[in-house]
């Protein structure tokens, strides 16, 4: 595989989607990219046509039908697994880069550390939903939870079903987030500046980790 | 728990639904079961709302969104993750006999025996899918694939994702089931007689190991 797996990570509200659309304008000109290379971007949940159709059961299921947290961390893994096969490794053995809102680590964050589930338990299941590939980096984007439900507010966004549960589960993610950001892969960026500032660290942090 | 939980298990087509309805029909009033307890009929895929959602991505999916293998398994856990959670466990708790069309078994022999998925991987999904749940009693209803599929088409029935696999597929699960139906917990019947003869049978084997 010649592509480059680049992820970007952390709470909702803490301005992933918007870093990552303003990252796409510019990374395919920014010298970094070989170039033949396309960039791919996408997201978990809900990157492939199955995981549109899972996103929907994950966070605005039907009456009646919100999944209990096992069956939530399955269909997170078969959203992945997924993805992994179908759209990811083909674009990374095709030289393309592939750009992702969300990877493993907001499993291991939100099912881990905000919910509980024994980390060798999602340890196992990681390594069936991704068959051992690893993102080249991830970039956790961290922002207090408090002000990331503040922007989400005030942007009028509606409080999805892993939002609502509220303040202290999302301070466990945050924290989940800290500890994998220890880890070789990852880097942590403040995200609390203005948008135009956050973009531009990342794109420092991006020529320094991939030149 | 005081309630009993049993399951029908086989390939489609072997006439698992006629006679789950059947002994639906005969077993209240049989004298196996305790006077204040009700009977809870139920499936997988699809035995709740979450589930009858993950059942059509499975056997229907729309154009383009077909799982692929990884994938399939883990949203095969997701249903009964769901399943066990919200619909088995809370009726035998609450004393009721739970009478379901497949379970952990058509896992092992579809995704392990067909697919041919490692039987440890098999293995620790369903720990997590079931949560150590086991049923009391497992019956599986042999019928050669061959003619299974003649039933099939006889009846109309169009062929779905799994059985569109082919005749090599369903012999490697029905050699599945046959490994399966060597454990403690399980039964096999021959199910190539004419349905009022299969469901004798399977009463009689009810009352034998329920009495």
């Amino acid at each position: 595989m010649n592509g480059r797996f680049l992820v970007l990570e952390g709470i909702d509200g803490c301005g992933k989607t918007t870093q990552l659309r303003a990252l796409a304008e510019w990374l395919p000109g920014s010298g970094l990219m070989p170039p033949a290379s396309a960039l791919v971007c996408t997201r978990e949940p809900g990157g492939t046509p199955l995981g549109r159709a899972l996103r929907q059961l994950l966070l605005q299921p039907p009456e009646g039908a919100a999944p209990v947290p096992r069956s939530e961390l399955l269909l997170y893994a078969a959203d992945r697994a997924q993805h992994v096969d179908t759209l990811v490794r083909p674009a990374l053995a095709a030289g393309d880069w592939v750009l992702s809102d969300r990877f493993s680590g907001s499993t291991a964050a939100y099912q881990g550390s905000g919910r509980g589930f024994d980390p060798a338990l999602i340890a196992t299941l990681e390594r069936i939903a991704t068959a051992g590939l690893r993102p080249d980096l991830c970039i956790w984007l961290d922002l207090p939870p408090a002000l990331a439900i503040t922007r989400r507010r005030a942007q009028g966004d509606p409080d999805d079903r892993i939002e609502a549960e509220g303040l202290a589960f999302l301070e466990r993610v945050r924290a989940g987030f800290a500890d994998l950001a220890q880890a070789p892969g990852w880097r942590r960026l403040a995200a609390d500046g203005a948008p135009g500032a956050v973009q531009d660290a990342l794109r420092d942090l991006l020529r320094q980790e991939l030149s």
